[in-house]
């Protein structure tokens, strides 16, 4: 591939930055291992002796680091670690794309990073020789974070798809929330989306979902969850099939017989900015559970939680956060193994490469997401890239976040002339010789403009 | 037992939060071991393969937190490490009783924790599923600290029964003081206490001693060490039983034969607030030890030293402050892998469960001692809990912190009458419907008073 | 020896303080052992089994700590790491002394200390039993960084005598430039000095190039370099026999075949003070190399970089600075495993002790550099001391930071007789009973003066 070839990408090497980086096969794979690493987490330490995982935080997360650690150290290998941005060479001023040069050459096999920058993840995997894993880029993706989820529900319930899982709270700040609902559609699993008022998940997440995984989304009311949310934009995506037994009344006037499982999620107050209402979150508890459709119900929290699961749920049988944050051992032992090399998975396939084709240019539009790499240290050396998702008119997602972009018009690279992106001309023009600009203005600053 | 049943506490699994929880018989086995792991550091690296020690410090110790690490890895395990609170988990509002139950889950096979709330650890401990030690809760316990003193002591001298042991220093604010000389106590050794002026040894802790131990406590001049102490409240703490040639003149007209070890502290500035007097401090040197007494006398320090010890008593062969710090390396490793079930320590039984009774209540009296974990985040679920050390009238010891408490009143659970807690009344009530008041006004806005 | 029995140091341990600690061959020695690990770093696991490195760093450098960190691992031992100075005991007033004995006892095999104070690493070397590595103490050396860096030159040019290579940027405050430069004239490669305008080479370290290797200094002008520097007060070092072919039509009216190497540095904002200029400073990429003599030219730099190599010459085959710093890992391997007594290099000799008589006192003439770790903590425990280097006049080089003085008096330790530096009497003295004096009234206050 081009890209990889202009940065010196390693052939072949495998990095985890979305979920979407795994194929389901390959996800089932990692958990059958998983189980089995369970069984006995002392029994595996001659697994990877003399290999060395950098575990790279510049944003404190303490339960995802020492879960990684804990899962190399369980493999017989070493770990490296440089926390906190104050103690790297970061404050010397060395990019992402140095550092992945240098700890992703000799110093590591792997590196596991976590940064405050959306995107920070796909930098590091592009410039660093050893498999990357994403620890969580901002508000963006945190895979590994996805997979134990998945795992926790497979392990408890036997499988995915068909589920029936509640995701409750802040669905618009969590990245958890962002990475786990597009993975169990992917599983066809249904999903209720319960946003605490004012945190509802972006629209443009449910598009995604709509076009990625040809999910059907529909409003719903959620009266007959009282107690749960206070929130009435409730949202159900199910997989675009015959409809399974559904929750709610009002969509299609059937009981609901059970609810598999409620993901309920922290207040993500350092995202939330002016967005924060302080108290009145939402609060689950064995009193909001009594009704028979909840008596099997799991109840999962990514943890650290503040109130929003009170105390008094943590004796109850259907409260498996804990069995959940635990589980992120097995899982990342297998995921370890499996990028070091180290496990067969029964011949599962990788997920199929993008057709999308990729558009990459110096000037011309760039990323409007503030908190993106590309608007971070990447300005010093990253050139825009973006994955042409429609054609026309225009519409562009980001390479590093995902942030989608609808170009207003579309330049000639050569003649310089110009089009409006909704023109049939516009379309016309090989993709390596596209420039497209944001409006007009952009485009005339940057010496386009003939062709109009 | 009922707590751990409430709590879902692992039957059988042996925590380390004060000295107490190991008998004299297990900490006499632990230092055979330590000397056998002291003859080669480097050849126990099969012991432990694929177990984790996790150390959360929330509260800086770099050698202490360096003696423990060092001790899994020459035991052939891996460590991962939680540092200062602003990196943890524990910045998003994440509970010790979570972190217990993540980090004492799946993530590792045994915790240390230091912490600056007293009653941190059994917190820990009550939740994890992993065994915990207590590697410093505040100014309340640091028995490895202890047991790195006595193993020292041990080593040096060949027993602890009967040794000469003078503390000096802070003897009010030292925790290190505190369970070392309980521990003392226990192995019959005599001890005097010399404060730095101002810092005498808390009322509460001898009464412990006479209480627990039967230890004889008496109060003594100093004018016979001269330049060691310009205290003089000293104190003489001896077992209870027929006196050995005794250190002072005034207290048995004999002349001290020998002082088997001093054992000097720092100033304890930042737990000293306002009876930090600045400079003046106690200092000791070769030129304060050339008396004939003081000719085995061995100097013990828990360092880091300020200016307590000065640097020309080093290279004194009677200086053994850097031995001792060494000494906790084979030590931890002994205690490592007893508490893992990797050691036999020879049939030692462990210590007799106290039989005094429990008192849980989570109304009435609370612990008073502002910097008891029931004061800082437990009270968000954490229940008070005291063990009755007397009836009549009633003293409770708070079951985190071990502050001492004496209600002046007690009202019946369930007919809300209330008592004079010196009325034979009170003691008729079964410990399970009483409830402990301070005094009355908080008996009666608790709703209790019609028995007066 | 007389102070390594003062101060208890272990016979035969071997430390790395200055890059002169070791000899030529024993530094070829390492290389052909780096070159072996290289070639599988996941194989030697079994060398180092419950052994343990301690990485103390003082001051931020998380590639240097994480390249040390990842060969001990690699080499199968484990490491303990206390970074940035609140987190550690120093907090508490504790001496890099007794951090020595503490750490360099029972619980660590190895340290690498980074320090800002210059001198730092000889106090814990020593002070501790086990071998000590300097990491870097302030603005003195950086040994490993050296050692990697003639790894680098020699594994691509397959030798380092007759080099042509070019240093670059801030070579007045770069203290891997002052050990490179010296290193290099050991094994007699010539050396152009081609500093950003201000930051000259310093002149006591051309001094010290003539006085130890006998290196010829000539200065230069460097029109024939144009676009690599402004400056114009470049300087050659060569080895003092005849000259190879050189690089400056000025100085010998021959035309530049090649050059082999050139090293450029980053600007050491944060010890220039009042020297930091901002802007400006050199950057070297692709359109300055495209003359012939660069054809062949390697690029090196310690990174990190800020701007001073632009990241397009990334790309090109002559930019060696990623492997550079991967080099580190296999060199520190050899480094730690021959300082831990695993490696056999062949009978090469270790570098001949210095005859140069100390000088060591604890009144008169006292380091002047500032951030000598003398006039810092040193202060309550350290004498001062000095390697004589002349004796009429006297010049003295600080046995720590090796800044040097020239001590106006001398005096009699015993008769108080004091005598200009450069009179004949002040020789007569035997060392022993020297004090040196910066000036008169230094001597008067101490009490010596009737000699003159």
């Amino acid at each position: 591939m081009l890209v990889s070839q202009l940065l010196g990408m390693t052939p072949g090497k495998r990095d985890l930055i979305s979920i979407d980086d795994l194929s389901n096969e390959e996800i089932l794979g990692l958990f059958r291992y998983a189980e089995e690493f369970d069984g006995d987490l002392k029994a595996h330490a001659a697994t990877c002796p003399g290999t060395i995982l950098a575990t790279l935080f510049f944003e404190p997360s303490t339960r995802t680091r020492l879960s990684f650690e804990s899962a190399m150290l369980r493999l017989g290998g070493g770990v490296i670690s440089a926390t906190e941005g104050g103690t790297t060479s970061a404050a010397k001023g060395e990019s992402l794309a140095d550092t992945a040069r240098i700890v992703g050459g000799r110093y590591a096999d792997l590196i596991v990073l976590r940064h405050p920058d959306e995107g920070a993840a796909k930098v590091l995997a592009d410039y660093a020789e050893v498999p990357v894993i994403n620890g969580g880029d901002g508000g963006h993706e945190h895979p590994t974070q996805t997979l134990c989820d998945l795992y926790t529900l497979w392990k408890e319930k036997g499988h995915l798809s068909d589920l029936e899982v509640v995701l409750c709270g802040d669905l618009k700040h969590s990245r958890t929330i962002h990475s786990l609902i597009s993975a169990l559609a992917r599983f066809d699993a249904n999903i209720v989306c319960l946003p605490y008022e004012g945190f509802e998940i972006p629209s443009h997440v449910l598009e995604r979902l709509e076009r990625r995984w040809g999910s059907e989304i529909q409003r719903a009311d959620v009266g007959d969850l009282p107690g749960i949310s206070a929130g009435k934009d409730a949202v159900y995506v199910t997989p675009s099939r015959p409809h399974q037994q559904s929750l709610f009344t009002q969509l299609n006037a059937q009981v609901v017989q059970r609810i598999d499982a409620i993901y309920m999620t922290r207040s993500q107050r350092e995202r939330q900015g002016d967005d924060d209402k302080g108290d009145g979150y939402m609060s689950l508890g064995p009193t909001q559970l009594k009704e028979k459709r909840f008596k099997e119900t799991s109840i999962l929290h990514p943890l650290p939680r503040v109130d929003e699961i009170s105390y008094d749920m943590d004796r109850d049988r259907r409260a498996i956060y804990f069995r959940q944050a635990g589980n992120g051992v097995p899982i990342r032992m297998a995921l370890l193994a499996f990028l070091l090399g180290k496990l067969k998975l029964g011949g599962a396939k990788p997920p199929r490469a993008s057709k999308k084709p990729l558009y990459r240019s110096s000037h011309g539009l760039r990323c409007s997401h503030e908190v993106c790499i590309c608007n971070r240290e990447g300005r010093r050396y990253l050139i825009s890239e973006f994955e042409v998702i429609e054609e026309l008119p225009p519409l562009l997602a980001c390479a590093y976040c995902g942030t989608e972009e609808r170009p207003q018009f579309v330049g000639h690279r050569q003649s310089r002339k110009l089009h409006r992106a909704n023109a049939a001309e516009a379309t016309r023009i090989h993709v390596e010789n596209r420039v497209y600009f944001r409006d007009r203005t952009a485009a005339v600053a940057a010496g386009f403009g003939e062709g109009l």
